[in-house]
């Protein structure tokens, strides 16, 4: 290829002609802009510009290549020319960072796991937090998750001897772990850590929980499992490629590796709307930038235009994640691996009825953290119809059953494993950690709710795992759904009731 | 008539005596402005002026000519005559209207139906949006509308194949359309937009969706139906006129331009109280200027004095609402048209049934968005009575079932459809739309409706319409009403618990 | 008696000795002081002056005689006699109360039931705002009296003629009124407006509709029934005193004077606790002024001294109010009238019944404003138990049954009688319209009133009060209770949902 | 052992050597900082101090010598050797209290135990405040506790003669008590007050109330039972401590002394998560001072250092309270003592069942407060399936029921009875009266609840305790558990109603 000059490069630094420079190699990418998941303006901050550590900071360098219809080299830096001015802002972005975490209250403050949501909060990149915490449309599901805990009641037996608490389990009949908790596969670690899910595989294994390793990772599949300890356990999350011959290789990869169990997710067929985070990605000055620079052939009115560029994000996601996902591939799936595999994101009965007909070794009931289809149910609300139309079918102990969604207190995991669950999957918690205290918080986190179970367990009358029972549990009200239309004139005009007031001015 | 000049018609500025020209035509409304449905203050504002241009803004010319007792032709504007100053605050007026909207949000910004109802409260005049906004009393059936979707949960199927997802339906057994959604009839386009219901004529017609006429357009019949694009399918909304000539005439020209379906509203017998717009449109200064020029020969005390005008204005709107209207007429209504006749604003399944009975094509299953009965229920929730109630009579399948109120979301339609509804209506959403972004705006809208919506059934494992079932939600409380009385001193007493803080007072 | 100068009467102007002459008699009031149900602190306001004003602005002058144990004549005031300085502040009270009342809005721009409320609450006086408003202990009933109707949903019938709306109906066989509503009995209307319970008098004659006069009126019952109109009905409500004597003389005078109507209040043996109505009544200064002169026999500490004074309020009401009463008083009252006698205050089907046995002509349902016990059930709710248990016991239509508490709107009138009740009592909402605005006010409420059923009827298909049946109302969850605890932690952290933002400092 | 100088002392004032006087005798506490249940911080500030008088605020001086493995005697202190400077705040925290206190509301003010509450909250030492308000993890069952009161309606009867109310009933079949209200068992009563829990014991006897001592009392058993008026049945609540001669021996001194009832804890064979407690202790200086001093030699990275330190302080309470108590060592004690065993903290009708088959006297339904496990149930909730499963069992009658936890009402008591509870305990309120008005306040409380349940039994027709029946309350939505997400942007784009404004600016 030939060589890209610094100067060169400048040039092209707008929406109708934008080259990047990755790695060493220079790319054209003006048609991607419109089509990146992670929306243009990230993309044009870049133009014309080496961004290598921008791009690095989010992706492995493995995934430039798969973009190759609207991604295209165009040559070889020559990092001899010379360079031009205005080409680095890393240190404002450092400054900010720092300010964002002036006064940051010390790991040992935190009490619980909402505390490093709370931190997360102030200190997370907006964009970065905005990725993280977003759920679909008017995120219902994603406050219902945690909010049906409460609509359980623990009903704790006294008198028993519970001098020594054992939380540890097994999964998929083979993996012994300390606690029935793992860590979920997530997308995007880099944005809250440069050193992305390689920290959550150090802490799984320093702590002894699973690690679910994910398909949209932005470390390589190679650097999670190198970050493991000897004898770590974990597994695969797949999303089915639309170029199956693409699945089987890393299906084969993850298993020749070790990885000990295959999570295929069925849940997202397509991306959920997640309002939060396309509100703070869409900028009114793309599209002056855009005007300016006298590009965008898509389309004439402004809607119009919006249609397409989703529709443009979707076509380059779904290189990744193939809508046409079914029943017939996961019986193919059955003969590319040994691995056990677990559909993850089953939402009914019927579906996990019909996995456990397949001879599946589990379902993970899931709502993808409520990131895809507002208004569904939660994980948990959803498990005791799947144990009830398993045990209806006979196949009841055939599968495992794990669940994630909103899981925040030692109390929840209790709850689910009451309900029938073998484990619980943590997502948003762990990268909250990580991305505030690295993998000390994200140990801290797996020490709280190992601290938190134990005291649930000991408090309940309970000292290993098999002595939770459906019966220490009032779920009875679990699918009851309320709203409230407040009833304003009344409450309006309505005075509340007061205590007795201090006299403030009174002398001492 | 008699020519009258800009100084004559000025004498009468007064409610004791109120003349405004109309088209070139003065007439004398003192009588009429009592009884004005829009309040006594708009039309004192034009008194003894040119009120044209005002008039149009709201209303078609050919309404007044219906007012025949209380608005008198006095006779013809003498346009020669010399004008007299003070004649126009239309400047005024559009510094306001520009100053509401500065800043205002580009179209692509905005993500879904909410974010055009948030914009329009901010940009729209604020009598044009109280008039769109409020509801009856309470408002409580206004947001229990929205609310009662909250009490569906949806039941997702994985591993479907929906590659292909196909929005597409026909409703009244002949008109074909993109997504099962109509934009329904809502009264007086213009307070929001100055090309009033043709906007959204435009926009259904470029959108394939179809538009339901209102008779208290502000726009005529003809010109809606001429805004049209070819083979665009629309209904017309009646409501029956106590002179049923009038009725039978507007109905054989609908049929005869092509109108495709006669909705006929029944819920609306009289008009319901909508405080918020009550409350904008009473003046305190009104009966400051009626007690100044000596008019008001109406009771003696204030209390009764109201009453009256309240009656008045109920008496002005009866010549175009019967409250007499009842089955017979419905009979009567069959015989003059082969339109398809469907009843809006059906509350039961008994009054379903009853429908069906008489071979009707369908009915609306709706509260007129929350307009006139307070504390009735919401139309998603009055839909499953209906279809039992129709299946236990026998006649499931032989009437079309639409539903409105309420509905923002795709996920909303969904639920919908699911629970038996061939179609729903949208009418705030749509007004809302017109009002911020004109055309495009509704363009827009109807585009979120049918993303979201082929998001939802992509998510749920529906590729086309007739894939959603009943047994994809669970709709098992959506009759549960609940009200919350705040235990006020415990409340008070009790001490929130925080997060950890940050020490931000530390040095960097 | 001997004469008293203004000199002689303020030298017992503490708590100490305190003297008041009220109607040109100079009493010792030093022991009343402490039991004065209004608290003391009004009292000592007056001590050695002249209180006829302060007193006839609250109580009937036939009042004082009832209290011949602690309040004892003195003799008769010399007006002869020289005054003192500092007699009348009631000039500042004038002012204060022009102050509340400035800008106050027009009767015209009350639109409904709530905006009395809200108008009486700035333009009250504390304390009589205070006593009106408050509620028992937390006020969960008070308010619960409201909340209940919205458990309740409408279920209007189209297609009727609705034409003329009658909501005239038969009160106790006998009685025609112009709508199912009626004034019932509270005590203390001089507190509120200088008319008193006469103002409620005239204006339910004017708009022909039943006033309930109470026992603790401060007009006297002659000036009510005086400020009748010609062929005015109206109704009189009994406390049973502890000397039997005293009520039979005063239901005969009822009955002689043409009541038509005795309704036994039965659910107040004794004073509930208004604890918003104490707070203000307490005042710290009075101990003060009671350690200052010496006075205070009663007990040592002072929490013993509260009890002692509030026992003696008790003791000091219960010459008007006999917690004794029982079964056998009722059936002793049956054979002093012949008026209809109604049990006011009956709060279960069983009570019912026992009233429908002896042959009562009805009951009222209520729990007397939320002011006695709290957390007891709202009368709307009850109603449905009552019928149910009479119609258990075959009396059902033996006996009519009325019902207050909570109403504030038109079609909280509709949902008692499709629930079974032949007429409705309204209390606070009279008395903030007698507060604000006198008759004029009360009467413009009986008008919201009236428009507000005529509405609601024609809206759910009724011409008359017999045509409302209980099939029209949804009441399945008006006993549903429920109570929240937030989720404070989770609360805290999650991020909400906003609407696009204005750039509001963009140029125009 | 050897004298001690000031000087020595005050040489070993840091984490790495720490040294305190306690009593005439100086320990080296270096061992036990990092165990202390109240946090290392409190003994930190006391490091080479004589802290006599700061150890006696909390505790017992007969509390010491438990501790023999952490806290060493080193030596008598030389109190003729110099004083050094600096080792006295007494005075700072005196003006601190006092300043809280300022303009505090008289006793008389106080109208409910609510009052209290506020009053504490405002005036107490915040560690203390902490302490006794902070409930387990969300505070979900803390603050739920008198929630569920509210989903219990009261249905009164009418016209029955309660001239005379009785409040008074008998505990455990021998002791007469003037209401059915106990004040329960509290840890660290001088938190809140100088005296202690000899406070709550002279209140008691004042008011012939039952105390139950807490096995946790800052003052010693034998200051309590001292402190008793004559004829004063008190009883007494046991921590088993791992030493079961322990046990045996504080068992036999209590029944010796004449207690009659041993409430045996059952529900905390561990502490639970008080976050808001544990906010206020945690310190970040305290990891400075660790570290500046070169102490600590626990684990490296802080996460792990704060468990081992959450372990120490387990460990350090459970020679208190045993976690390996069992159904064994209830038979055990039932060989020890002849006074009636109570199981305190049951929370099944299956345990209740348990220990009625064991021939014990009573349960006490409780979830300690909501200081242990959270999201269980109330104990009001709890009361009906213990009363169903002992009838179930044909055991009910056998065996007394109590209950605790969230009681604040006369009314909450009066449901209790009627739901089958012998007994309430009172805890936090008690606390609260104590801390603010001493003794005083504790009568005054006792006399609120006397008046309220007075008051309850009358309104509700009770003239004694045996009156109140189970069908006197509504109980069917006792156990209905709700959760609210609210719809954020349907909520934020709504409109309020508002009431008809003033014109404050118009003149008067």
């Amino acid at each position: 290829m030939r060589l890209v000059t610094y100067k060169q490069l400048a040039e092209h630094n707008t929406s109708g002609s934008c080259w990047i420079a990755v790695g060493g190699t220079v790319y054209d990418v003006t048609q991607f802009i419109h089509t990146h998941p992670g929306g243009a303006k990230i993309i044009l901050k870049e133009a014309g510009r080496d961004a290598t550590s921008a791009f690095e900071a989010v992706h492995s360098l493995d995934l430039l290549p798969r973009f190759d219809e609207t991604v295209k080299p165009v040559g070889t830096l020559d990092k001899s020319s010379e360079r031009l001015d205005g080409n680095d802002n890393t240190t404002a972005e450092a400054d900010a960072a720092a300010l964002r975490r002036a006064g940051m209250p010390s790991l040992g403050s935190v009490l619980n796991s909402f505390d490093f949501e709370a931190i997360a909060r102030q200190t997370m990149k907006p964009e970065a937090w905005a990725y993280y915490s977003s759920g679909a449309e008017d995120e219902i599901t994603l406050r219902e998750n945690h909010a049906a805990f409460h609509r359980i009641a623990l009903k704790p037996r006294v008198l028993v001897n519970v001098s020594h608490i054992d939380t540890s389990t097994t999964f998929l009949k083979q993996t012994r772990v300390s606690l029935p908790v793992y860590i979920t596969a997530c997308a995007l670690g880099k944005l809250g850590h440069p050193g992305g899910e390689t920290v959550l595989t150090r802490a799984a294994g320093a702590r002894n929980v699973v690690q679910m390793m994910p398909t949209l990772a932005s470390c390589s599949l190679d650097d999670m499992l190198n970050a493991r300890v000897d004898g770590q356990d974990t597994w695969f999350q797949l999303y089915v490629n639309a170029d199956r011959n693409v699945t089987r290789d890393v299906v084969l990869k993850a298993e020749a590796r070790g990885c000990k169990g295959l999570f295929v997710t069925v849940d997202a067929p397509q991306l959920g709307r997640r309002e939060k985070d396309m509100r703070l990605k869409y900028q009114e000055d793309i599209s002056d930038i855009i005007v300016k620079t006298g590009g965008d052939e898509e389309g004439t009115s402004t809607g119009q235009k919006k249609v397409n560029r989703a529709m443009g994000a979707a076509r380059a996601i779904s290189s990744f994640i193939d809508p046409s996902l079914s029943w017939k591939d996961i019986e193919w799936l059955q003969t590319v691996t040994r691995m056990p595999i677990v559909l993850k994101g089953v939402q009914t009965g019927a579906d996990a009825v019909q996995a456990a007909r397949l001879g599946l070794a589990g379902v993970v009931v899931s709502n993808h953290g409520g990131r895809q289809l507002d208004t569904c149910r939660s994980g948990i609300e959803i498990l005791p119809e799947v144990v009830a139309d398993l045990k209806r079918a006979g196949l009841h102990g055939k599968m495992e059953i794990y669940v994630d969604g909103g899981f925040r207190r030692g109390s929840d995991v209790f709850k689910a494993i009451a309900l029938g669950a073998t484990g619980v999957g943590i997502g948003r918690p762990s990268l909250y950690a990580m991305s505030t205290y690295g993998q000390e918080g994200v140990e801290r986190l797996l020490d709280i709710f190992r601290e938190e179970l134990e005291m649930v367990m000991g408090l309940m009358g309970c000292t290993k795992i098999s002595d939770i029972t459906e019966d220490m549990v009032d779920a009875s009200h679990l699918s009851t759904r309320v709203s409230l239309v407040r009833d304003m004139l009344h409450q309006t005009v309505y005075e509340p009731l007061q205590p007795p007031q201090f006299n403030r001015s009174s002398k001492l």
